[in-house]
């Protein structure tokens, strides 16, 4: 495996520029204008599984996008790592806060990544992240040392909830089946100091409209008088938390994992400045519930925050008008335990009983998604640990963070295997966000240590 | 004066065309795009105002849009009556909750227009009610029955806030001087219940903004543990009223006019069915503050309502992300004795003072009005009363309502003298809503009672 170093010398502009040309199409599947730019990103990811030496490639057709599949055999009597990622993107808005445009790739050097990092939409989520991936497998099959078997998928529909890969994984549960599942969707705490995610919390997220008279009107003539859905809308979101800033909806909290004094002091030893977290944000103070530290906060504890409110008059100027709707999307993240159909139901539940009389509430659900842990005893773990110690010369810290993955709780459930996160990515990095980047250097870096995970792997299953 | 409705017989199909002409022009003030419209509808006053008879006419500059000015000088021993008026509109959107284009006007029969309404944005307010003066005063000219001097002035920046208009009224108080101001830019209770608006709010309007961190933020990565600005808003928007409905900004009340138990039961002899008023707005239940009917609420009680508010990803499906900033449009309804400039210093303070740590709170003042009372027992409220009682055979009802035409305190602060609002329309022709109309019934009664305020006005004062 060490011609890794060797082969990422000889071969790097490739690798990038190939990444910039897979950063150019806008892939956003939460907006059905880019449609015709995901399918053709579905193509260029299929033609690159073929390049990377993949015997079997197709674009699996499902009931929204599609999923590309590719798959290398070595022997059957071998392991089998199935490899997951995503080709969509989320929507790059708000536009005026990019410096460069998304779609629009160039690298650029930060204080954080001084060899450069790659600007755009999905340059860590997760087009660059899927994409060293793709660069280890060609390593492995063009210098045959590809230890094992390996298919990988890569979906469409990540950032809208991966609505058509649970009967994807139903109907091809035979195709799909593996000893490992590897994906890179995370990140890590910083370059010198490489992790493994071991938790992700799971997501409810809803739309909520609420109406109050049948047209928008003057709010002169009416003002007062009328119930107004914006103030109405106000006061059932203030609502949802309490002075300790904890969730009020009713049974919220029933099944949340309380994890114990000796984890959370495990896990506070990873490194955490709060006031290089607060610099970072420009924020004078944290927020959040009451007798827990920020790094909890994202990580061991559920959470509802608003990401988006409209209604009524937005343009420039002022209007005088009380509008007849508003509207607002809500998302709440979940730990371990907690059913993301559950928890939207107990939210649908509670919302319409908080609506005062006066005004019409509806609640639509979006997409959810199951918390996740994983076991640092399993060989997965060890195997990950192992090559990021080669790697970086490091031992990875085990990490649980915020985000959510839902697939990963989905697999473990249809295809009954294990999920190793290996991240290369840093907070930082702005993904979901204006100028989202990632770092030449953890590109490369990825595509060094993904091939050492195929061999401790394989290793330690003989 | 009687030969007016012989006149309008012979004239009302000129009367409408040149007022849909007027309608098609989109001069919406709030919006710089369509600065040109509101030129060129300034334009078109002008030549209106020459073509009904006016010796001198002109546009006169500001600082924003111009004022549209002219007069007719009959004597100058006689009394003269300055109209006023607005040729801006208020934005159209919703845009897609209009059944026609707000601007192509069409009339269209209605149950309380059985003779048709004219639908456009402005229809009513204000060109509608605007030009019925026009028309009245082209029927005394044109008939040599002008009993008095007349002057007219239209503005361009009253939906907007009038910004221009204190500094124009200081620098022509000669060329504005008269005895008596007349403006129909206000509703009437029914078309078989006329009546004349003695009481208007007053209007503090901000636009405010909470900052939290300083870029869109992954809410998985993040969520729970920063402050996000739109939880944070709401929180602070829901905090600005009581259980009882009562707005809670530090002193807000302080100076609110008490209005007694006997006046108080004297408005509540308007005609007013709780019953229709939920119908007609399909709310099951009216909302306010408590102790006071819906028709209080929305006359001699202050209020605050939000117009418009908006932050994080508003578009298709679902985008966890936690934004940076969030924003709201806030209006104060004012009552007798409420400085609209110093509320909105009280709103500003309290605002700023109830922003939890880790935001940062930005108050912008819109625009503000004084509230306003007129004197039933003055000359032209009696004029006005004895034209509606001439074309009506009805005694019109005097009553207070909620909307602010802040020029009208202005004019008595800076020209010394009193305003008569002679409104035509009804509070069902949806002005600053989508499908604002004018019944055309409206449009004609306007122009025949008018000429009877000159008629009676003059032989009052002499």
């Amino acid at each position: 495996m060490d011609q890794i170093k060797s082969y990422i010398a000889s071969h790097k502009d490739r690798f990038l520029n190939e990444l910039i040309e897979l950063l150019k199409i806008p892939s956003i599947s939460a907006d059905p204008a880019y449609s015709k730019d995901v399918l053709k990103t579905a193509e260029m990811v299929e033609q690159s599984l073929k390049d990377a030496g993949c015997d079997i490639t197709e674009i699996c057709e499902t009931k929204g996008y599609p999923v590309v599949y590719g798959e290398k055999t070595v022997d059957s009597k071998l392991p089998t790592i199935l490899v997951y990622g995503h080709y969509d993107v989320q929507p790059p808005d708000p536009m005026d806060l990019w410096t460069s445009p998304p779609f629009e790739p160039v690298v650029k050097t930060t204080e954080l990544h001084p060899d450069g990092a790659i600007f755009a939409r999905g340059a860590c989520d997760d087009k660059g992240q899927m994409y060293m991936h793709v660069k280890a497998i060609e390593f492995m099959t063009k210098n045959d040392l590809l230890p094992c078997n390996v298919k990988i998928m890569i979906e469409g529909e990540e950032e809208v909830g991966s609505d058509s890969l649970a009967d994807f994984l139903e109907d091809h549960k035979e195709k799909l089946a593996n000893d490992i599942i590897l994906i890179s969707d995370t990140g890590m705490i910083a370059n010198d100091v490489p992790s493994i995610t071991t938790g992700l919390r799971g997501l409810s997220y809803v739309e909520v409209e609420v109406t109050g008279p049948n047209r928008d009107l003057h709010s002169g003539i009416y003002g007062g008088a009328v119930p107004n859905p914006i103030n109405v809308l106000n006061k059932m979101i203030a609502s949802l938390h309490d002075e300790d800033n904890r969730i009020t909806v009713d049974r919220f909290y029933d099944k949340v994992e309380e994890v114990s004094a000796e984890e959370r002091a495990e896990m506070a030893k990873a490194p955490f400045d709060l006031e290089d977290y607060k610099n970072a944000l420009d924020i004078d103070d944290v927020y959040g519930e009451k007798g827990y530290s920020t790094s909890e906060r994202y990580s061991i504890r559920p959470t509802l925050d608003v990401n988006g409110i409209w209604g009524g008059y937005t343009g420039e100027g002022a209007k005088t008008v009380i509008a007849s709707k508003a509207y607002a999307k809500i998302s709440m993240r979940l730990v371990p335990h907690q059913d993301p159909d559950e928890i939207t139901e107990l939210f649908i539940k509670h919302f319409e009983a908080i609506a005062p009389k006066g005004v019409k509430v509806k609640v639509t659900p979006h997409h959810g998604g199951l918390p996740y842990v994983t076991n640092m005893d399993s060989l997965g773990y060890k195997a990950a640990a192992k090559a990021y110690e080669k790697t970086f010369e490091k031992t990875p810290i085990p990490e649980r963070t915020g985000g959510s993955i839902p697939i990963v709780a989905l697999f473990e459930q249809v295809l009954n295997s294990k999920t190793i996160l290996m991240g290369f990515g840093l907070d930082s990095d702005a993904i979901h966000s204006p100028n989202e980047h990632f770092g030449v250097w953890n590109y490369l870096k990825g595509i060094e240590t993904i091939p050492y995970f195929y061999k401790y792997f394989t290793e330690m299953n003989s």
